[in-house]
């Protein structure tokens, strides 16, 4: 029996989210990104699909980097204009009662008291179907928009996220206890102020001084997901994260990164989810034909603005064939490693735009839904992965045919669910209602 | 022909809002202030009964003034545990399309870039139905769970107020001209990046150098609350406020404010709801019965902590018929100007509590349902304002019956609208899409 396979559907609340471009396609919808229809729509589609999640990505700031200039960005709607991913996720909740919601949310511009109150109550009111991914953001143009005139260096934010971290969960874990909330109409005791604890915390980027303003949701702390890649990402990952999201990659390398990442979290159980992006026909040649068709909508400059920010290298200043130099300015990390490896002694921009398949870095897997499925069941077992964040490409069209064809296909195989579930996100997830020790959030709840 | 009345729901997204005690009427379900379903109700109720707007009022922080101790108010559930209602929203918004939705925001603790982001978000999704009512925050509480000693003074709080919302004018008016985002497939052009223009703000309190994130919303610029009634309040209201929420009184009193107010924006006009409590039944003494019924639920010690903390006086070093003396401490000041009024010289523990009817000190008006809608149209008359906010009482009962009732006795009347305004709700309140000169909002445009 095949190991089950998870699905997540990897987006963001704007137009062009990874594969630029695709917007261009006459069939593509993703420009109504700013409608409650869309998200509603896609909500519903990925119920029926029994995905475990619809993981929404979010950044704060332009990516300026290319010609030192926001205009590509713009011209393709790479990531701007963008909406708040937190927004969309109430009424999402209200047409489904099963799909959980990852939500990305920079931890570096709000504080915890209010942030913690947020994450609550979309916890409430989607009845513990919340997660949570946790960024730091890389981008000097969103220092720049809040005030601030650059980005804190790369493990300097990571240390203030692991005091933030602190903060939240005693919000979250310790301030109400259990049995707090009485909702004894007949005594007129709503909460036994016995039972909630004021917090203090005097830290060094964080001072807090009260007990939380909710009562405690389903899950209390959402379900808390990382992408950082690099090392000092890992090691946050590995105390923190309970599911990790993974860029991709050939299977050995994937393999590596899921065994070092378990080491460090073990005894702690990690769901790893690895980014996939699908073209697929009822034939092989069908699927080529697919992607032909796509190709001729990707963005080679939206790709290469994207990229740009992401690498921190303004690719602007070099002739396609220079060596490029990578500073160690604020980017992703990680992505710079990556992206040495992938082009290795052509680290120039040719060597870069090469890669370009459908408006990203991201190569897609292409093939007849048989051959995905078989491929999906192949790289998991070969990788250790839990399952995939699906990107897309042609909207909706690219997630139909997954609840339509591809999932029923894995089921075959005996890989994926034929129902969800019950519970929370995180019972659907780890089959646990509650964080347990030695996780830092149940260490808050003391 | 009388004149339009409005109406607005005021709620809050916990389980006591204005009149306490309520909760525990077994009739009453506010304890749902953490379900989806709970709101989706609620909306539905109000888009049927052609209210202009659900307004959602929020607080940071506690009530922790009575005793020195939040005690009080989390055994009675005086507005907390509380949510935060901007996610409500969208959820409601998915299930209505006429209804507005004015939320209350403090703006002392968030960024304007991402707090700019969250509203014209909101404005998207539901198509341009949202209203922002702008308050500074009044409690040490808040202050201290922020990680400050204290509030800020009154005055100092409108001041920042005031360059707060000079930078999200020019994120919401002037960063994104009209003709900016063009969704130009053939071209390839989502945003015409000529049209963006990059907002540098070098303030006192702000600074900022970013364009918005997200492309021009139906509205723009929410439609703008205030509800401040000190003096200086008075001056940011008359300077930024399209909608003024007033607490309400005696008819002579209120029509004072108003014309003063009207005065002041002159020559903007502004729409002036205010609040008002409705105990009604088929027949006065229905409606008095129902009040005495009410009434065995309500809850002095409920009022007394809310009063506590607007007021800034701690009633529990006072004995019930010792003179009190109100400090200049961080309260709601025309609350504490209010309550003199009110009590006259009996400014003591014993002279509030005597005005407690239902939990609060806002009176209820009492009667059957004709003498209420005769009283309101005569109220209208005699104050220039344009409608109500209306508090609950037992939740979801006292809604149903304006709805079913009180509309139609408005409506045989000539005093209530038979059908919904088409257009944002600006449109609705206004017949303008826009703001225009001399508001800011339109100066920011340029």
């Amino acid at each position: 029996m095949p190991q089950e396979i998870r699905l997540n559907a990897f987006d963001m609340a704007c137009v062009g989210h990874i594969q630029h471009g695709m917007w261009t396609h006459p069939r593509d919808t993703s420009a109504n990104y700013n409608t409650l229809e869309h998200w509603l729509g896609l909500a519903r589609l990925l119920e029926r699909g029994l995905f475990d999640g619809l993981f929404l990505a979010d950044v704060l700031g332009v990516y300026d980097v290319l010609d030192g200039s926001p205009d590509a960005a713009l011209r393709g709607a790479v990531q701007v204009p963008l909406l708040d991913p937190a927004m969309i996720v109430p009424a999402m909740a209200a047409v489904t009662s099963q799909l959980g919601f990852g939500i990305t949310a920079n931890l570096s511009y709000e504080t915890p008291y209010l942030f913690a109150r947020r994450m609550t109550t979309l916890d409430h009111l989607t009845n513990g179907r919340i997660g949570w991914n946790i960024v730091t953001g890389y981008l000097d143009s969103a220092a720049r928009a809040m005030g601030l005139g650059r980005q804190m260096a790369h493990d300097d934010r990571y240390d203030m996220a692991d005091e933030y971290m602190e903060v939240v969960y005693r919000l979250w874990e310790e301030s109400w206890a259990d049995d707090a909330v009485r909702r004894d109409a007949a005594a007129g005791v709503f909460t036994d102020p016995s039972r909630v604890r004021r917090i203090r915390h005097e830290g060094k980027q964080f001072r807090l001084d009260a007990a939380h303003l909710c009562e405690p949701s389903p899950q209390r702390t959402p379900v808390l997901y990382q992408a950082g890649a690099s090392s000092r990402g890992m090691v946050f990952a590995a105390k923190h994260a309970e599911c990790v999201f993974l860029n991709g990659g050939p299977a050995p390398d994937v393999a590596k990164q899921v065994a070092a990442l378990r080491a460090l979290a073990a005894p702690r159980p990690i769901r790893v989810f690895v980014g996939a992006t699908l073209v697929m026909g009822r034939t092989r040649a069908e699927a080529e034909e697919k992607l032909a068709e796509y190709r001729r909508h990707s963005s080679v400059e939206g790709a290469l603005a994207h990229a740009a920010a992401s690498l921190g290298i303004d690719f602007g200043r070099y002739g396609m064939d220079e060596p490029i130099e990578a500073g160690p300015g604020n980017a992703i990390q990680s992505n710079v490693a990556a992206m040495k490896r992938a082009t290795g002694p052509r680290f120039t921009k040719r060597g870069l735009i090469d890669q370009f398949i459908l408006g990203s870095r991201q190569k897609p897997m292409v093939g007849s839904v048989q051959e995905i499925a078989d491929r999906l069941v192949a790289y998991v077992e070969e990788t250790g992965v839990d399952g995939f964040n699906l990107s897309r490409t042609v909207f909706p069209e690219c997630l139909v045919e997954v609840v339509d064809q591809l999932v029923p296909a894995l089921q075959e195989r005996g890989a994926y669910k034929t129902a969800y579930a019950p519970g929370t996100y995180r019972e659907k997830l780890f089959g646990a209602a509650r964080l347990t020790d030695p996780h830092p959030a149940a260490l808050a709840r003391g």
